[in-house]
């Protein structure tokens, strides 16, 4: 298996930053009142139900901002499975440090964790065919960045990054183009392209297999079946025959999803690795023991 | 029933200014290739399930920031209730405009009005007591200030806002404070509270019946009884006699929260209002029309 | 006495840095003409009168932003009163930092110094007393956090850090909620008070002692007597009699505080501790010698 | 009298932000619980003592930043003079947001009108003389900006804005420049001259009338007297002859400012101006009245 | 002609505001001493050669953030060709506005104008063949997303954004994918692109036509032909014969790129669209009239 | 000759994040693809063509921002003459990371080196007058301070900085001040610079012999010689006759400064140094190597 690509250090690095700043303006009144300032403390963060796990260096990142004497030791590797009750890393120094880091390290572990996990389900379903399981831009709005990561590390893969990077042709854009019935499909699709930098891909949804034909003679990269069901995504790979990438989209779920696979496509999109996902239930174990 | 507290709206922009900033940071390659600049859109924002509305002003921000040419008319209010296919706001401006905040308006409204239903299902079932449902830390980095008002259209309350605001006294804090035995629990506690301003809410998490007088002997606003079972809550809550708020928290479902009210706690704080959220299904139907 | 609790370093960090770049957005051009990169200094911050230092770790972090290396040792400690002519800190390193830090690191702490000097002499004057000394939001605009900290250091408490973080109910707000006389104080607060987060604290001013007795029965926390006399505020104070904590405002100056703490108030707050402070006079003696 | 010039918008823009961000985080949660949405409110700005006005953009940026919907009209204009009880400014709109606005506008206001009142007061005293009165570089951290154009509302000068737009040679500095009695300072201070931009002013302090001639004959463009007696500044005065600007320094207080005009100096500096300045004492009388 | 697609306006916002910034960090002090502040200008943006306009809203945004009252009319569309001594738009307004912007906008229109211009050159020399003048990341820091709106202004495409969006192997990357000879470069490159997300662009740079075979083997989108001689890119394009898009670079000249066009490639990338652009001569004839 | 004086670090830091971030705002997708993780890298900075070196601490920082562990060792120092060929500076370490710096360090410095190289074809020219060579403020949008510096490795001098440190009045500003012929400009001047700050250099721009009696009478520190003939030049600054700075600026070009240096004036700026510069021709040679 390749290694799973990091989230972008500087993204992880702001998004710490502002998670902390929300969470403490002006410092932990509980442990600057309760908590000596020479105590140190030792915890485990422990998996309470099984899991994939995603954040390593989110997790250093969050103690090194809050105290950059603050040790964390991982014992497992972003994407590597766990069992409840294991523990997941080890985290050492100032007391009130640990305190202070621990619910934004918490929020972010579970979060990310819950979709490698979820991710993970769905890639499982699909073992064996060519198919791969892509995220969507549905993601929580300032984490995206992370959400991508942690679906790399359930062995999905990435969509378009934003509305900057790639073209995704919808409906309502197609509805546009031939207005009126008055312009050809594939023709305004054609001049579409052509505007383009030569590096952005082009992708076109349809939702009806009698648009695949025009669509495909425009050149796209790829065409995305939207909502069709199982005979007609089959039907339309088919006649695709590899002469563009075929994304399937739409009523995806775990329990549709090897089927979805099974039809030959090349990708499956699923805003729901991302849009509802349940946090994995981790915690962190707290021993608070002497001076630093 | 009493307005409900809008987001403070500079959070609010800073939110949406850094979704749009993910979501478009140099443009949509496809509207910009396909969609002419004078085209015009008219969008219904519309419910493809039933709950509550949360994210009125969220929505006008978005678009505003966007573009302040787009006019969105809000159909509910914040906290109103609404039905499957019940259309909840209308979106109009150049066309552009209105598919570039499309995504970052559904993520944040899908998010937000699931958080707002499922903490009306928890109000719900415990209508009649005099416990109020309230939120906790666990929100996703970020969006707390949203999340938090989301929270208070389904009908529920505020927790403190973060460690800065006010004491909250767990098992670790409570096992420093008395190291060794060599230290008497009320003595510590009361001596914590004097060090503090004096408008700070000094609450204290107990495990076990044994510590609520000595506890409640220092003084505290709050009492946190964690984990307690059904049969000790109400014990709790008859000892306690009114001199501290009390606050149940731990294992709160919806399957739970009506017994755990009934016992007369003052407070159900409850994690799963925020942490786990499901984005509930609300949908964009945009229809491109003339010129602008 | 227990340890000062330090100001949120974060805060120092931002106030720092932005002093710094106001004072030399683009360098100093007199050390860049005449001092040899090369050059060292060391420097003694030297007190030209007696008072209370303030700004251990704020002076650190303008030699620690400006230059790395500058090593800066500390004589005294947060709090510690210090006699005229003693040496405070000791600084060394590269001269043209040291000069670079110079202005910047008096501006914060003559500043900072002077208000724990004069809130010392606030607290000498109630000592023996149940009272004390606390601040207001009456701070310089932008070094909140820093002015707080200089209030702790000389033996004073902090009131609500904002108005996000505590209710403070004045003349104005009380006018309102009885408007036209139809509503009743009490339970207009009581109502008010059911609306807040459970751990936001509630305060109410009173200007007579007429509105005691209402203002108790809606529960509230504190009770600010504004303005009372000595004769008025030991007769609040008895009315009281432990049902709230009771603030005394108003006319605080150091020859009147000793006669109001003796009246049995628990808090006096005083704008004078920050809005109008005098910067002590400290004196940086630098001597600048050979290469680093 | 030339208009004063005002302060930089941006950095008025910049500070008011950060002063009510700093002032209310996530709202004001008095407000929120005691004021109708809906009611409106009228304030007047009160002088409860004589003094001369500055701030009137500050205090328009305050309530538009707040809500652009708030009114606020100005009585007085900036560099005049007011008596006690003269109403300065007239501000309504919707009450939660002149409650919000009260603090920091007051807070920044009494400042800055407590600086143009005391530079006034050293104007007054060298009127009829060529001196100016100049500001210093010691001015509260992240304020320069106001607080000059406050000296400016007072009459008086400001000296260079930062370390980065002026050479200020100080003792320290003409040490390094000769040291070991190897060099000679005109040589050394003209080399360092040559090496400036030529529009970099170049200003040397002196402190004993030896090192006047040396210093002129460099070509500086202002000789600083520091600390000399009215004698020796009267004396220095006569020897520079109009070779150069002279400015003194040191020992400026009210009472010794008029002699010091007397003896021809063309700058008076004085960090007194800013550097401990008492906050005028100006009131915000509030009436809430009806519906907006 | 398609229209020109905009610079995404946050970006110009964000360049124009650091520009001001950088310029006038606290104000404009000859016009706050020279110009009356109710004084007028008139300004008109002249050409001194010929050349292509780009900027409009770039000019625009400048003035609007000086002051808003300040009324920009463009006199030439961005990518229309203009004559020496063309008026290419009217400004006016306040005259310190006017004034303060001056720099800023002549800096920024006359390179952009410069990049316009440049460009339409090239693509001049290449009407009538199917090649693309492409800009690449050879742009000046900060300014991108203007730099490469000037090239499409000039009729230029624009390559990928950054590192971030679209691959670029070259031939260090091909070195290290063949390490030691061990590993066959159309697997390699094959397995690599396959761990891309599919709407990644896939671009290698080839430095001999021996590479050809084996990369297009592996399914790339472009094949960037470098440094090769005008016969080798005839040949090339035939080999490739519509496998992938061609993309012709190194040593691309005005006198050379017609040739180069000439043999048939898609696409023609020159850093020296942007990386050493000389300032279009344009110059602000400033008329400063009565009162506003 | 005396040190070059370096670029403001904070302000290199921020020049070199924000290229980064916009080169690889979410890294760089084909070393992420292609590259191992541990693979190591050393790059040669080498010269394709002799220049005047300007960067060291430029290079360093965006190496350091991109990777602390990459290793970066200079060959050569600001202002340092180099050979066609010459290794500059050599950059080992992980080979994403020099990867990922690789294009920003070499826009930065072909660009810096390049100003730096043509400011000493000016110097030179002018070797053996009295005349520097100063910059203006034509330089690129964000980047004045890294460009002044480049100026400076030139042999080259600054002008003011900005808008805000010195004033330059030109033919607009005398249009205004004069109006109609009733006000006499010597009088209006020196009422212009009695307003400023003492420390503000005056410096006032003539088109016309005519002017400069005026000009001077008024106290003027820099008299700018706009357009004058070398005649004309010749006789203004005998005619000045070291009462101001003679600044001489138009039409200055490699082949016509030596002339201009000749007449004796004091400052020859030119906006050519920085507002048209062809990048240096530098490169980057990399070796990709073993692990780590």
């Amino acid at each position: 298996m390749a290694p799973i690509q990091p989230a972008h250090q500087p993204a992880v690095e702001r998004i710490v930053a502002a998670a902390l700043a929300e969470d403490a303006p002006w410092g932990d009144v509980t442990s600057e009142a309760l908590i000596p300032a020479e105590a140190t403390a030792t915890a485990e963060l422990t998996a309470r139900e099984p899991g994939v796990f995603a954040g390593a260096e989110v997790l250093r990142t969050v103690f090194r901002q809050v105290d950059a004497g603050v040790d964390v030791v991982l014992k497992v590797a972003d994407g590597e499975a766990f069992e409840a009750g294991q523990v997941l890393a080890v985290i050492s120094g100032g007391a009130r440090a640990v305190l202070l880091g621990e619910r934004v390290g918490l929020n972010l572990l579970q979060r990310l964790s819950g979709i490698a996990t979820q991710t993970a389900a769905f890639v499982r379903e699909t073992a064996g065919t060519r198919a791969r399981i892509a995220d969507t831009r549905k993601t929580t709005p300032g984490l995206r960045a992370l959400e991508r990561f942690a679906v790399r590390c359930g062995g999905g893969h990435n969509h378009r990054y934003s509305l900057s990077d790639a073209v995704m042709a919808k409906d309502n854009h197609l509805a546009v183009l031939t207005r009126g019935g008055t312009r050809n499909l594939t023709e305004a699709l054609a001049q579409a392209k052509a505007s383009l930098p030569h590096t952005v891909h082009f992708e076109v949804e349809v939702d009806s297999p009698e648009q695949i034909e025009p669509v495909l003679a425009a050149g796209v990269d790829t065409i995305m079946l939207d909502n069709f069901s199982i005979e007609q995504l089959r039907a339309g790979v088919e006649q695709v025959a590899g002469r563009a990438t075929v994304e399937a989209s739409g009523n995806v779920r775990l329990e549709t999803v090897a089927q979805i696979a099974a039809t030959g496509v090349d990708v499956i999109s699923s805003g729901a690795l991302t849009h509802s996902v349940r946090s994995l239930d981790l915690g962190l174990d707290i021993r608070i023991g002497g001076n630093a």
